[in-house]
């Protein structure tokens, strides 16, 4: 049976607290596909400017975007997606993958691929001492450094 | 310079529509980690009753979660996930890197090792094709047999 965690002491606690958000995450996809102008996500999202706004900030604060300017007069910047943002791929990745394989009739709406030979990735756990992918089935949790409280999992993430 | 999607043209969308919520999140972090009673998923998350029963109700119609009955007298059951439940584990493992890599200063809380020889795991896009791991500079994106409206992308989830 697993103990509870302190509050703080579990990183997708404290990664859902940064990015936990429907909205946060559709503006985040809009970043990587290259929607990078306030005016260009409220459109695509059909947000509302003072909720966008708010992300925006957000996501700034975090250091996940960064303010760019691309014309002086009269001022105008736009959202880029710094190298924290950037980390966030797999992330993303992973919800579309699933997406595509539980809510698409007629196959995926986008296909990531290899550019070199133009496959359709798989996104796999790798060992890098076995230099091989390694199967859900022999994933298991540790302890990590940061370990606060003691918990014993029974199924691994 | 990317066109929008259509609002249901899109897995990443799809997906937070099922599990795009925080508190969904967090309850599917316990499941995986074998917390599958209300009461301990209460406790463990610190969670409203109405809310949790909300969720569970959600996470249940869209087949994410089953419930299976562990006591006959009085009945009792538990949460356990669905293999589309399971097939979440990419995606929450995800997360849990970003936090690992960006919100802690002592290490990761818990690290994900593979059981042969207990080193941590990387997460990797992979080439089924080439057999190898397909750095991230080297990922396009293209548009799938569910694509909708013709959308250029300028920069690769």
């Amino acid at each position: 049976m697993a103990e509870s965690h302190q509050p703080d002491d579990c990183s997708i606690q404290r990664t859902l607290d940064a990015i936990g958000d429907r909205w946060t995450l559709l503006i985040l996809r809009d970043l990587f596909r290259g929607v990078r102008r306030f005016s260009m996500i409220q459109t695509d999202l059909g947000i509302a400017r003072n909720l966008l706004a708010d992300r925006l900030i957000s996501l700034a604060d975090e250091g996940v975007v960064k303010k760019v300017p691309y014309q002086d007069r009269p001022p105008r910047h736009e959202y880029h997606l710094t190298a924290k943002g950037r980390a966030l791929s797999p992330a993303l990745v992973a919800l579309m993958r699933w997406g595509d394989d539980y809510y698409t009739d007629g196959g995926a709406p986008t296909e990531l691929v290899h550019d070199e030979c133009q496959t359709r990735l798989e996104l796999q756990s790798w060992c890098t001492s076995c230099n091989s992918p390694v199967d859900p089935t022999h994933i298991r949790s540790a302890p990590g450094a940061g370990r606060v409280l003691s918990v014993t999992e029974t199924e691994d993430v």
